[in-house]
């Protein structure tokens, strides 16, 4: 049983968008000859999420309107407050972003079988960006059987 | 430590509805004799999802009645013009259960303790069928230790 | 590698709190001297829940006047015809607790790297009550590598 880690790095754009992921996991995987069991992905910042859907464009469009009447930016939310709070110079104003987040996912886990990420054949691993742009990390780790072993 | 993996079917009916898949989990930990670790428990399809909750038939009811609520079948979707998209023929009118399905959960990780999943009382696994009626399939990865191994 | 359990207590108040467990994570892997691998954190009931988010206490508030107009519980629910049911004589009313929960996360799996919880800056782990006053159990277990081991 091995324990792989790797950290995926992603740059974002403006406000909400979303980035498919699958690639960068069956990279990792096929680059490490994992032939059976599980990556974990996990989102490591509050304001971006993890969901696994279908990357389709106009179905991507309709989550980011979900997504702000759900938790609709204009709304008065305590955490805005800046000057109530110990905050630096260039803390956003991103109550909506972390609500969103927790609507979403922070940790998935994903079955690797026969070399392959089980994915449904619809199904991507997308990355939310919920208060871009920024700089951000996906943590990945693999805990699998390598392919020729015993 | 084990990886074994099992592919559940499960025949859906129309429109959403909730089913109990705990026995199925609770089968396959005890068929395989797991002492302690883990079941990944993995929903495979973009329109279905989901969660641990009470298997209390009002409850699932109101679950439903809340899930048509957040995201209403009746809405504007973009996913559902479907003349401006390449699908096949009987491309189904979903973008709604997409959005349930990711309010929900696509991957649920539940301890196994001393051969038992360790679920609390009133903890039921709940598959999700968002678009029904369909043949789904929802996979299980058991990571774990079997009885009388040292 | 090792899998260790752990069932973490919480007493809670009334109605929503949010009780950071993030250094009861900490401890159990530092005390467990465990080195590489990760940590699931998993809710125990039906009307809790956790979430991965920032502890900043007007946030805090914000997420329970979310969750409260998201699921209220003034609204009518067949769960909570307690007479139509077959229920003890204290169970609660709380359908819309059971909602707030399902819109949250009963299982989360955080990677462990050289021996530290591989959270973002700004990540804690935040476990739910969404009908307390109640005694309250999470489990914790580690699969990983100690350190010292080959």
């Amino acid at each position: 049983m091995s324990i792989i880690n790797k950290l995926v790095e992603i740059e974002t754009s403006q406000g909400i968008n979303i980035h498919n992921i699958t690639p960068q996991i069956k990279d990792f995987i096929s680059s490490n000859s994992i032939k059976n069991g599980q990556v974990l992905v996990f989102s490591r910042h509050t304001t971006t999420a993890l969901a696994i859907n279908e990357n389709e464009v106009r179905l991507l469009e309709d989550i980011k309107v979900f997504l702000q009447k759900l938790a609709p930016e204009s709304e008065r939310y305590l955490h805005n407050d800046l000057h109530l709070r110990d905050v630096p110079e260039d803390e956003p104003i991103n109550a909506h972003s972390h609500l969103m987040a927790m609507m979403l996912t922070t940790s998935e886990v994903i079955p690797i079988v026969d070399g392959q990420l089980a994915l449904g054949t619809w199904q991507s691993v997308l990355f939310f960006e919920l208060d871009g742009p920024r700089k951000r990390t996906v943590f990945l780790q693999i805990s699998g059987e390598r392919s020729g072993n015993n």
